[in-house]
């Protein structure tokens, strides 16, 4: 049986290929979403950006209600500041993996505090583009083992 | 004469009743909202909801112009982060009270500190659902005692 | 069947109607004493002022030992470093509703962090002395709906 | 050869004339936009006002993505907790003027700290509305230089 | 006319001479107690001293009903916890002199911040027992200078 | 020659036995009465409970001017906000036990920095009722020591 | 009628045009001076550079004496230390414009917090050399405004 | 049945008697591990040092997998620097007495934090070497209270 | 060619299976070199564990000196104390991986804040045992992006 | 014998009577000076003010090398940021007495924090141009009892 | 060939050997002066000493302008409050050596942070008045090694 | 007679000359010890380094009971967060010199506060390899002093 997972990017995402690219590197949203569906295998991928916060936090009660396996998120700037993303969150039931591109930590102070990483099953920073096809296999095996389990 | 009271929610809670049930209780926005007409009486309540802080700030800048008679605001997440809904609050002349269903002071550290209640009128937390038609008629009272006074 | 609550005040209360009436408003406590039992329907109202911390924890011993139905406090200045008090509330069975007749989040940050709210079911502040009947009556439908779910 | 320059205002400024005009001034933000496109001489105003920190990156990147030659920006109650709003402005290549209408720093302290200004080229807040007309030409200068240069 | 002074000590002052010497000398309150009557000349001086902080401030609400021409208060170690102490001097109208026998900023820094400083016409802290009868003066001074102003 | 200790008790500990019982343990102040007595052995045990700070100041200042040999106190909320405590502690010249029935470092913060520890003898917490014998035995040997010394 | 505006300069900027040119650009305070006349037109400069904290203070006395038109000032390394600066400026009566050549927010921490912003009218930083004409036009805008009032 | 308890001590605890004697006594390690045997009464003692915090780490894994009775741990400069001790003790399922020579809250802020006090079952500090065979008192008594309980 | 990957391991980790398995998992440190072992294909896995800071220390020293292709990390406890630890892996000039088995930031705060973090090349956490082979796989990537880059 | 009092005045002060009037009262310097020559009876007033923090320093060098009998010392706003003005305090071993005009606890937080009270005999503050006789007296009678004592 | 090493020393040196001998010692500035040519040898020493900043500011643009060899500067109390003089030391392009008589860290909170550390090339304190030559000699070996390198 | 002197060396020092070579430079250990042993004249170096915190605690043991003349201690990493160490050196009675190669204070702020300094009798920094026969050097001269005074 297919499995749902939604992989939710924030703002200025979008530009990614573009952005600062010594920090973001060159591969673009498109390039990456396809790398996302290539490590799905027979799961359902839904690849989605924003820049708006209250769309962000709609597409994760629409997740919620469509009780979707697992969400991957990479709430780029919103990560360090928004709250009713942090509420939304709370609601799914589903494992969520936060995702950054760049390692937070070696950035400035600004970036290192989340507030999402407290609901978030687990976390990974820093492994560049390949992180997206990382946490979509990570999901897949959380979701394999409560299956098994 | 029948005044105009806006009770206008934030981020979230048009899934009260399903999101963490044990803090915000099972009663739906729906409901409260017919709660909020009963405790409303002769007066006329504007009822929203929204996820996005941008049409929050408009709400209020719409209810600035029409000069409603009093707002009830239950902000939700923005209640801790959002200076745009600070901005816009000061510039309405009418009495604002700021309603929270849980305690917030119960809750985590991130929850404590209102960026709101300095420019509310009075604040209300921890009453539940039953908090709004409270808030409602609380703000009523304001109004008679303005008019009387 | 008639229940007790007891609605407790800390220090300088007595004082009310004369103390800074520009925060305070020009309500004595006999007149708030009236408008509680007012509010109060048939439950029986114990109303007391005390300027002593001590006297305040044991009101609240005995609140605890005779099982009143609830609690309405207004600790007035121990709000903020008592944890003596703190510490008998937290041995009270019923709801505690906490009150305050302004709204601290507008004064000095002295007045912010209020110890007790933690412990409280509800807190309401920045009503006047109209907050004390709204209290009666929020605690009232609590225990309604305690009694009837 | 005539230049494009984006003037982008953030949330409530679409009140400007009627918010708090002991702080903000009477003059209102259409009588601003003329006062701008006077000062702009030949070069081109794009002129845009929203209360949606979403619609606010988008402007910016359509402003990274024509080239366009300078962005003036008063991102009002943004300026102190968009992070969003931070990383688009770190992708624009050209100059950036931050603009703020009164003196943040008279103001309560939650307005002292612009998120903003670590990327911004240049600071001018507090001469009102004529703040704009002289950020502009502040601006214009910028780039008269930097094509001398 | 003879005027009243209310000259009010807090805790552990009944210890004096006997407390701590290196500290606070070796004069005992009842010698203090003589020096302040011969330094008010024609005015009447009511000289008291608690442990308990509840006292004094009700010792405060009756210099406020009797309309005392000033207080003269040496909180002792309620200085620095006590906010119904700060309440309650708030409510009096005439001038208040906060006094310290030891100079509170060379101890340890849990003495160093007055919370009833804020409330005080004046701090006289530093000059061991004769801090007393140099405190009725200057309020007498006042006093002579509010009478002839 | 028999020797007076005086064992004092601070707010809400005559309530042992019905608050909280898991932090607290089942055991009444009476029942430990009596085992403090049984570990004094020939030595004579004072043991006393207010709910007051100015009754327990009192308190030391009697054991003071009655030159007791030590003191053992658990001034349970108070520990954590009394400088009048403190003061008055420091005039004692045997030595202090500081005494605490639940390990106040698995607590909230609020109940993590004593200001009577830095004028104590020697601390014990965590140790239940049992705590109470443990610390009168304590107090004998460090008085045994200095009568040997 | 002409009016005098003082432009003050303090600690190290006698070095402009050789000091940390990366930061401050190749312009030389003589240059500046020069830019700084032309763009007053009718109005009078007074032109000064010090490296003393008192040397400052008293020539804002000066100037408030002669009650002159207004003060541009650039107080370099004491804007973040000198509290005899702020103290002087508060008794300056006229419009005060804060001036700095770098944006100091882009820079350590210890240049972020400005002492002279409180009291002044506007200010501005990061605009170069070029700030200082700035900071006449825009005072002189001031001048004009309060003029025709 | 005879129960074996650990004892284990921390870095320069082997220099006890020489190091610091105002601090910690003139009682030698080797005294102190005698008088604990006398206080074990049937109890076996495993009486420990080092310097090293692997090593302390794997003496707790030992106890851990011999499943001793109970713990009683000084562990001297470590206590408010590591982590792994805290995560060692956490693994531990029986009774851990914290110990230490001197009241930490009497020296200098830097021993002021335990980082071992929130996983331990009680904590004893300020009775000099005596200290010792009070913690091992207190821990069979524990021990004894859940064999019985 | 194979290269040689270093798998380090820090204090308490010898106990996976048996330490907090709510937190931790039941899979055993010989479990998981397995898993690690099968990820890394034709690569070498060195796979050590120690409770001793100097160690982990060393070890990083000898994969710097035999530029071993990259390491994956779990220092532990160290994590959050360990400056030392910080230091050896600055000399590192591969890849470092840094891993937890929990995601640290659900934890208390005494295990949020990561020394290593700002020299690690990504973070991977919350992934449980799985985290493991994980890693080794996001670090193969690495590793074969840069010898094809 | 006649005695040397030096009577040291800080920044700004040349100012008084003209500075902020509703703060600092309008009693000038030299009415003050004469206040202080009156109430000094025999002994001689050495009375200076300076803008330089240098200068005040060099004269308590002065008043340390000629042993004057005592300072009494208004720092004005370096009472705040010299720690120079401190050291030099440190020197002189007769009585030092600090004076303030205003109570400055009353005033912004920026002037709460003295560094001159740690090191000087007394404080005296908030009596207005009256502090100044009220030190030279409070003074005098420190150096009788010196010279009787 | 000679070259030239400033020596410059701020507020309060002039007093060595009268200021606090158990911190400062008994050494005069005079004899450090001696001790500071001798170890020379054949460089030039220029010797200054200042209470002012200004003063002190001024010297270091000399030592610019003149392109002198190096600077060893002992600030005094000055090291911890003056930004001015930190900007004058960054123009400064050759090395700087910091120097203090005793160990600042030994001394209290308010000596503890140097704000010219940061721009020193190296740091020697606790020496005594041998950090003077000590300073002199490092310095010329930095110079030598710079020559031959 | 010939003295001892200890040269202890912490974590990651045996990488010296290739470590982060821009920071520590290119000389090695080995390089850096028979410096040491030149400037040591006829006293006795004894010169070490290791990676465990609990080696170097029990060198300074070794030290102390041998009671060599001096110590010179390069603490590298755990400088910064190891109490056993600064409890260590309470104990040596002899003078002690901490000595780092670079300037810590222009480092990241977790190398600025050194734990050790308050307990060393001086601290040199930034001097590089230098600093080494630097520091043997002084300790050399304090020894002399104290021999000769």
């Amino acid at each position: 049986m297919t499995r749902a997972i939604h992989m939710l990017n924030g703002p200025n995402l979008n530009r990614l290929g573009k952005r600062e690219p010594e920090i973001y590197g060159r591969t673009t949203l498109v390039e990456i979403e396809a790398m996302c569906r290539h490590a799905a295998g027979d799961d359902t991928i839904v690849f989605r950006q924003t820049n708006y916060e209250g769309q962000l936090v709609e597409w994760i009660h629409e997740a919620t209600d469509q009780e979707v396996a697992g969400i991957v998120i990479n709430p780029a700037g919103l990560t360090f500041s928004s709250i009713p993303l942090l509420d939304a969150l709370k609601m799914f039931k589903g494992p969520v993996i936060e995702l950054h591109i760049s390692n937070i930590h070696r950035r400035e102070p600004i970036y290192h505090r989340s507030l999402v990483s407290p609901v978030a099953t687990a976390v990974i920073a820093g492994l560049g583009a390949r992180g997206y096809p990382t946490a979509i296999r990570a999901l897949r095996e959380i979701l394999d083992d409560a299956a098994a389990g």
